[in-house]
């Protein structure tokens, strides 16, 4: 097995240099102190960072190294996506112990520098360094929007809307810790694990919702969570239907699988994380108009709930409360703590 | 003790935005999906990106923790500075194992802070997240620079120009390898490790630079690292003069003291690394001018060498060769090898 550490820094820079192709043009890229890059129009640009830790947010044994280079890609895209933006560039940060084979930090490339150019956003600087243990992969990535759209700004009686189905990136997480191993795991487990490993690409659909919504995120650490951070620093409260909420179908059938109790797919949808679909307020007026438009791109768009005056979040089925306790659940935090 | 683990992501998150302030005027900063941020005028931005890696780049037990956070920020302003740009945003991803102190984490937000203040380059967001192991600080940074200056485009005849004193990191380093501790050690002990822990500003002497160099980088990897990487991309060569080496001063007292061989400095200046000072391909017509306006803003610089036609990198002093082989002392090789 040939190392990182035999072919030392410089086959890091030129394994990344060769993967990632020329910068775009009038940038410089890859190589000098810092990428210059040309601003498309519009006098504004987005910047975000997400960073996934070996141990934390991948297993090197849990899924192939192009998907750990893929979705590193892809978290960092869905931030444009929930701003209504669109991506121009990426940076990527890498640590990697001198141990580690080459060929697996080539295929992490190689999912680095396939999401890349299918997002549109190529890889023009960064930085590689060693590290002690596991492996860092972080990216920075910067856009544009006409108008973007943040997480402040839903009024009351906005209607609150999911882009796809919520859960299956916690289905899939469950496969792999009761032992699911990719590639190699059944059909079932194969599905989960895509929706955990390959996070949506949403820009499309979040430059549609841009055009009346009036908050948007990405969810990254829960329904629950996220319906939260719009409406609670606004003031105001949300009311979701249990019935509307888009749990991901085959949920269900990976719970008796692995043993999980049948109500593991709602917990899974609510608190789940990591489905990096978007969740919009959006004025009820405009949602025919918008749900059509969002179909017409294979967006399953789909009301699950309402913005209220009334703080707090409140679960209904059937029109009726429905005595559930998120707390119990939790959200994902990086931490440790539930 | 406070442990990251116990206050979560939510304490992390509050303690990282209590310090970092509000966003410049009509951007949007910490706590959306990604930072919106008016661009400067100029239609081009700069963007690079330095991560620290705990074992790596830093020891907890080497220095005080707002030294990490300030330097974290430090080198990835210094390659603004050799762009001859000006920094206008930090974004910033923090890894935290959960057992650590919490008031260790904020005086490491409080050294990142103070140094983004410094620098007018507010961190406008970013990731925090858990990590398994040490910590991680990874920084990307955006700015503008009117006439960027590449490491690409050096002329023969060009005086090969540097900032500042050279071999004081590495210094600091065999003091800190020597047992060392900071705060706590000797007065020349102290002015080593400040050397290493404290990058120099180079913001102002990088505009003024970049008014006519043909090409600049910052001084990172070690002197001779990158004179080689100023030259060697275009074909051709450089001399160095061993007499006109800003040494730095303390470096034969401090070699004294950590028992390091007679010529260790001249070593630490040529390989060193990490003294993050400039080194600009510089016309030599213009070198006079330029001095005297270097020196007006306190930033002494001197040439130490010229480009030249012919390929490779020599050493001279009195006007004679010397041999001296840079393989055998190598360059700083973040995997290992050197």
């Amino acid at each position: 097995m040939a190392t990182v550490a035999d072919g030392g820094e410089a086959w890091v820079i030129e394994a990344v240099r060769r993967r990632m192709g020329p910068p775009p043009t009038g940038a410089i890229g890859i190589g000098d102190d810092a990428a210059v890059l040309p601003v498309p129009p519009g006098g504004r640009i987005l910047a975000s960072q997400d960073m996934l830790v070996e141990g934390i947010h991948f297993r090197r044994d849990w899924m192939p190294p192009e998907r750990i280079g893929a979705k590193a890609v892809a978290v960092n895209v869905s931030d444009m996506a929930a701003m209504g933006g669109r991506p121009f560039a990426l940076l990527m940060a890498l640590a990697l112990p001198g141990a580690l084979d080459r060929g697996w930090v080539g295929r992490l490339l190689d999912g680095v520098a396939e999401a890349a150019a299918g997002a549109a956003a190529p890889v023009v600087g960064g930085d590689t360094v060693g590290s002690p243990a596991g492996v860092v992969l972080d990216m920075a990535i910067l856009g544009t929007a006409e108008r973007p759209i943040l997480r402040a700004g839903a009024q009351p009686g906005d209607w609150l809307v999911v882009t796809g189905p919520l859960g299956g990136s916690a289905a899939g997480l469950a496969c792999l810790e009761g032992g699911a191993v990719w590639p190699g795991a059944t059909a079932l487990e194969t599905a989960a694990l895509r929706r955990h490993a390959c996070p949506p690409d949403r820009l499309d659909a979040g430059r549609v919702l841009a055009g009346c919504a009036h908050a948007m995120t990405d969810i990254s650490d829960g329904f629950w969570t996220e319906v939260d951070a719009l409406v609670q620093p606004m003031g105001l409260g949300a009311v979701v239907d249990q019935e509307l909420l888009p749990v991901w179908p085959e949920a269900a059938e990976v719970a008796r699988r692995v043993g999980a109790p049948t109500d593991a797919p709602l917990h899974w949808a609510l608190t789940g994380g990591e489905d990096y679909e978007l969740l919009a307020a959006v004025p009820d007026e405009r949602w025919p108009t918008l749900q059509r438009e969002l179909w017409a791109i294979d967006v399953e768009a789909v009301v699950v709930g309402r913005v209220e005056r009334t703080p707090g979040l409140r679960l209904v089925r059937g029109g009726q409360r429905v005595s559930w306790d998120p707390a119990s659940q939790g959200g994902f935090d990086h931490f440790g703590r539930r």
